[in-house]
Parts: C-alpha cells; sequence; structure tokens
C-alpha cells in the first residue's frame, strides 16, 4: 500500500531555496586560515549594562515569571510599554487592546501577515529588504512585490547622507493592483542607515491611504538615530493609526538579541488579529526575559541608557569612516541603525579571483564580499542578497558593514581596511 | 478610491472561532466571590528547584546566551539533548542533523505541520486533543480528521486505570483518505494521564506505515509517568524512526511553562524540513533559557530530579484522589500526567443551575464545570473543549483535574470538595 502514496514530502512551502547569505559568509569564515574580522551579521559581541542583566536575574527568582505569560505578554511589560509609547505617539495607548508582546520582532512580523494575508494577496516590500518577510509572507501564500530604494550617483564618488537613497515613488505607485493588502516600511532602514523623512512618509501615506493598505512598520532600529527627529508613520496623521502595525524590538533596543522580545504597537482592530495570530503561533511568550525588559524600560532615563547607547554608536562608526575617509572610499553616512553602506566601485578587485560555485551565478557584490574576507581578513554581507535578481544591479558595488562589535575589533578592522591601500 | 477596497479585514484562518475554554473559565473564576481553587490550567504555581534557576542566572552573565542562537538551537543543548536521549532511543542521536530546538512544544507542532502540509492535507488527531494541535493544523489549510478515545463502560461507577480509555481503531482504519498525511499522538495523554501500551502503539504502528505517514508525537509528559515503561513509539520498529517526529517540553520536565523551550527528535530528513519551517517562524530560541536547560538537563539525575518529581506528583495525585474515593467519586488513576478525569455522574448538579449565554449551548460539563466552580469553589476544565460536536456526548460527564499545584492548595481544594457529600 505505502507505494500508492507520496514520500515523506515537504510541504510546497518549503520549496528549495537558494542558500542564504549568512550560511555562506559564515562558512567561508570558517574556511578562513586567519579568522575574519566579523562586520558582517548584526549583533552584539559584549553584554548590556548590568542593570539589564541585574533585571533578568531578578525576574528567575519570580514565580510568576517562570510560568506561561499571558498570550497577549505579559501586563507589567504591556503598562511599560504604554508608559515608554504613548508620549511617542502623543495619545495614551491602552495595555489591553493596542499593545502585543511577540517572540521577537519577527514573530511580530509573521503575526502580522498571517493575520491579515489571504493566499494570493500582494504585499510592497522595498529593496534592500530585511529577507525574513519574504519567507513571513510567502508562508501564508502572500506574494512580495518589489519596489526599490535607489542610491544617489554621487554614491560611487564621495560619501553621501544615508538620507540620499530614495525611494521610487513612481514605482511604488504603479506596483499596486487590486490585489495589494499590506506594505512593509523599515526606518531607520536596515542595511540603508535611512531614517524615512517625514515628508517621504506622507507621500508614502497617500498610497496606504488611498488604498486601504495595512501597513508593517519595522522600526526595531528607533532607539538608534543619529538625526534630530525620528518620524513615526502612525503618528502624521489622524488615520494614519488605523492602518499601521509599528514593530519594536527589546533585541535591538537593549543589545539582547537572544532575549526573543518583540512587540506589536497599533490600533486595537489590527492588535486584536495579530493577537490572534500570535497566540496561534507561540502561543506566549518567554517570562523572566519580558519582566527584565520592562524592568529596564523603566529605568533605562535614569541610567541615561539611551543617550550613551547612541553615543557609543557615533564613536563606533567614526573608527570605520575614519578609515574609510583616509582611503577615500565613499560611504552612505548612517542616520540610525549600526549598518553602513560601502561602495566598492574605486577598489581593483581581481577580475579573475576564484570564486566557488555556490556564488558563481550570483552579483558582483558576492565576489567583492569572498575577496575582502579572504585577502583582507573582513567578513561583511553582500546587499544583493536582499533585493531582488531585476533589481541587483542597483546594489552589486556595496557591501553592508556592521559596526555593533567591540571597540577592540572595529580597530582591528581599520587595520586590516587600509590595507586597501594597494588595491585602489 | 478606498471605497473599492475591502474593510482592514483579518485573513480567513482567523475566521471567527467561539470563545475558548480558557478564557471562559478564568473569566468566570474572576468573578466569584470567593476564589475558587484553580485546579484548571496546567501551569505549576510554584519555581522549580534551585540549581535550575541557578542555572539561568549564570546564563545571563555570559555574551554568548544574549544574542542570537543558532536557528536549530545552541549547540549546547543540543549536545546535552543528545547525551539525555540516545540511551532512551537506542542509537546516537546526531545533534546537528536529529535535533530541533523550538520555542515551546508549541512552536515545535507549528514546524511540525507547516514543514509537512500542504493545503487540504488531512491529518488524523485523536480526541481529546490539546487544542492548540487544530489551530496549528488548520493555520496551514490542514483539515484535522478526529478518531476518539473511549472511556471504558465502568467509568461512571469506579475508579479506574487510565490505560482503559482504548482509541476507537477500527474508525482510525475507517478515517484514512489518500489525502491523509499525518498523525498526532500525545503520549503520556493531557487529559486522560494514559501511557499508551506498546501494543496499542504498534497497532498505530502499523497504520503509519502501511500509509506512509509523518507522526507527531507529543511526549512533552515523558518524565512524568507512574508505570514501568514509557514506550516511544519511534523505537518499537526500526522503520518507524523516519516516520517520527517526538516533541519535548523544558517547561513540563522542569517545571517552567514560562520558558519556551521544546525540543522536536526525529531521522535527519524530518528534522531538515521541521528546522526550514522554524527559522521561518521564530528564527532562533531564547538564549539563557536554552544554557539553562541545558546545564539542568546534565545535572538532574544527580539531584535525583526526576524521581522526586514524579515522587512529588504521586502525592499530590494523592491529596485529591482521598477525597474522590470517599466521596465514591470515579476518577481516572493516570498514567502519566499532572491530570486527572473525573465522573461527575453521581453528582447531583441541580437541572435548572442558570448558565450564561456563552456556554448555553455547550455540552453538560461545561454546566457542572460552572456549578463546581461557582457553588464548591473548584476551578476544572470540561473535557469536551477537546472533542469535535459530534463526539462531546463521549466525555460530557467528565471534568479534568489538575494536580501541579502545590499542597496547600491541593489540601483546601480537597476540603472545598468534601462539600459534594451533600449532592450525591
Amino acid at each position: 500500500m505505502s507505494g500508492s502514496k507520496p514520500a515523506l514530502l515537504p510541504s510546497a512551502r518549503l520549496a528549495a531555496n537558494r542558500p542564504d547569505v549568512w550560511t555562506f559568509i559564515n562558512q567561508t569564515a570558517a574556511q578562513c586560515k586567519v579568522p575574519p574580522v566579523s562586520l558582517s551579521q548584526g549583533f552584539f559581541n559584549y553584554n548590556p549594562p548590568q542593570f539589564i542583566l541585574d533585571a533578568a536575574k531578578r525576574a528567575i527568582d519570580d514565580v510568576s515569571c517562570n510560568q506561561y505569560q499571558h498570550t497577549r505578554g505579559r501586563l507589567n511589560l504591556r503598562k511599560q510599554l504604554s508608559k515608554t509609547y504613548s508620549p511617542l505617539y502623543n495619545r495614551e495607548l491602552d495595555p489591553e487592546s493596542q499593545i502585543l508582546v511577540t517572540t521577537g520582532a519577527n514573530e511580530g512580523f509573521l503575526s502580522a501577515f498571517a493575520a491579515f494575508l489571504n493566499p494570493g494577496d500582494e504585499v510592497i516590500v522595498m529593496e534592500p529588504f530585511f529577507d525574513q518577510y519574504i519567507s513571513n509572507i510567502t508562508m501564508y501564500g502572500g506574494v512580495p512585490v518589489y519596489v526599490p530604494i535607489i542610491p544617489p550617483a554621487a554614491g560611487s564618488e564621495r560619501p553621501v547622507s544615508a538620507s540620499e537613497w530614495k525611494l521610487d515613488m513612481q514605482r511604488l505607485r504603479a506596483a499596486i493592483t487590486s490585489k495589494t493588502r499590506m506594505l512593509v516600511i523599515n526606518t531607520p532602514h536596515n542595511p540603508l542607515g535611512k531614517v524615512f523623512s517625514r515628508e517621504e512618509l506622507l507621500e508614502i501615506a497617500d498610497v496606504v491611504l488611498e488604498n486601504n493598505l495595512v501597513v508593517v512598520s519595522d522600526e526595531v532600529y528607533e532607539r538608534l538615530t543619529y538625526v534630530d527627529e525620528f518620524p513615526r508613520l502612525a503618528t502624521l496623521r489622524p488615520e494614519l493609526f488605523k492602518h499601521v502595525i509599528a514593530v519594536g524590538s527589546a533585541g535591538k533596543t537593549f543589545g539582547v538579541t537572544g532575549w526573543r522580545i518583540g512587540w506589536l504597537i497599533g490600533d486595537a482592530h489590527l492588535i486584536k488579529y495579530c493577537s490572534a495570530a500570535h497566540t496561534r503561533i507561540c502561543f506566549a511568550t518567554n517570562g523572566p526575559m519580558q519582566q527584565a525588559i520592562a524592568d529596564s524600560l523603566a529605568v533605562a532615563d535614569q541610567y541615561n541608557y539611551f543617550s550613551e547607547y547612541v553615543d557609543s554608536y557615533k564613536k563606533r562608526f567614526r573608527v570605520l569612516a575614519d578609515v574609510f575617509d583616509e582611503l577615500g572610499l565613499p560611504y552612505s553616512q548612517p542616520e540610525g541603525t549600526y549598518y553602513t553602506m560601502v561602495n566598492f566601485s574605486k577598489v581593483k578587485v581581481p577580475e579573475d579571483y576564484p570564486v566557488p560555485d555556490a556564488i558563481k551565478d550570483r552579483p558582483r557584490d558576492f565576489k567583492i564580499a569572498l575577496w575582502l574576507m579572504k585577502e583582507i581578513g573582513i567578513a561583511t554581507i553582500p546587499p544583493t542578497e536582499f533585493f531582488t535578481d531585476e533589481d541587483a544591479h542597483i546594489a552589486d558595488t556595496y557591501l553592508r558593514f556592521a559596526f555593533c562589535k567591540t571597540f577592540d575589533e572595529l580597530e582591528e578592522g581599520a587595520r586590516r581596511l587600509r590595507k586597501l591601500k594597494e588595491y585602489m
């Protein structure tokens, strides 16, 4: 009888993908004789301040933290999020209906897509995109439709501001169909370091309101901005609050990417369905980490945590920027995040440099990243991974550098980068 | 233009469900003048042993725990799981390919269903079922097909062994169609307390192998058995290992349901796809709790943890069983888990007891549970929540009691239960 049945095949939603960039970079790094300085993945290689760790240890002793939490999140944390965000939203956020704690921002995206997408529904995604958006959307039969953010022409000549990367508004308007249901925006933007301006957001808002879209606004780097204002789409016009699900991240905010605490903020109607999806996905989120984040948010200002955090990242960026300036290597000055895009057009990467089969058909930036890792000893991320094949040419001379690393590591990175002089 | 677009409606997969039993029980409990003794939900109201909490606090100080973990789980934990389970499986389990750490057992189920179900595929689920199975299956377009476990006729007369509840094998065989892809089994079984015997599992195995099914074997209560043997389906015949995804839970094993650590064990082919799904769902699982569980598993025997755990639950059960015996109230003696099914046929619940609209159309056990909570002060769970409407009659005179509670609370429960004498 077993012959009449198919083998134990995976579902169509897991249909073979090409190997992801993280695996490629990590495997190549592992093969290097001298370990490369890792400026690739966006995780921290140091602990957050002691007050955050102490809050976690206190939570471990609390019986109520170690058992099932409320599916919408621990009430303490939801109340603290309301206290933290209400002034930023200019409205009293209700911890019962307008805030949902998720198992990392990632599961927050997934819950939002699960809540609002039926198979065949289209979702506008900007390139470059965070790669998990795509698998999260397609997991529920959603169809991503891509609109690129375009670098300034001068990006290959001289340092530019990340603000000079501009969303192709004409393509955005052209991308809307009767099936468009959602739009994803990321500000501050990974990997560009761009903070969308009020004007840009209002232009996007017109499209959202005209087409009655649900927006997933990935704001996980909201605390890490180097500009005066961080405009939040949900607050720019009163009617936008009904359309925007804002996604926050404790991992990014407090440098604990391994704790898996995120949150969604939005109108009760939006949060209600995200919450129903979240309950079915993870049921509830881990308790001790939730309590630790509640406590940390409550005292963060007391410790000048956020301003010191931003100052430290400005200094970290300078370690790299100084050597880029010295070399005349053009980069995008970030307005937020701990990433910078560096243009390698001026670097003479040997044309005949041998590349493994795995990346033979990938764009130029993969080859530059490989060469930089093996010959210069610096691991970065080739950004065309975050573009469709059609749009990859837009960014195929750039590499993404992450600077959420110790000063020692950044300085060693800068030392190695100076070797690039020989190739310019 | 916005008029031509639908309102911000949720996806069809969230189509309105009736309010779940947990919400009903918790809301009713909140309305009681005297708070009921909660023997309803299966969470612990006390902390686990100190060595487990200490392991968590140590992990918080470890930089490597606080950042993104490997998507398949922290290597330390996968290695420890291999060490713990290899002897139980009589084979060397490979931490790289045969073990996946998930964000709670719940997300483990979800990953398994996401990995193997295409829309329209059928999944055999036994009644009574853990309610999350159903939303996890339907989330991906899977179709649950139900087969009941039937209580012994004497179950309303005298105490029986949980082993006397028997899967309707005839209905199982009749339920198989060309679309059947998966089967879910739960042993030790919640809420029945039944441990499936070797003979029963081998009968089910025939159906699995004949029809080339993928089995999700929910074994989260594996450490809490009161019988000599706990047979694991995956180990009973060599060819079964290729078919069975076994699900384990740190929350159940160490009494920390709020930590959200679970794991899947199975053939590399099965785990590969579960892992791909898991990466898209939660990306990775929280680090400090993973390390704490690795450390706790490593030293558990040294602290006699598992044997003391089982002894303590035997004692906890006796507190309730003594009063059931005294009253002549028939119950199912559990072979595992911290649940017991109690038959209320002999209790004269007033026919005209007023019930709220929310449960007017629900079976008898909802009314018995309501009355027991309001008049006797004991919260339990009506088990027909875990049956289809067609099969609800099978269990509508039973209530599920959870005994994972402090001795003080259990004794207060026993004291209140004695009041039932007046109604028998």
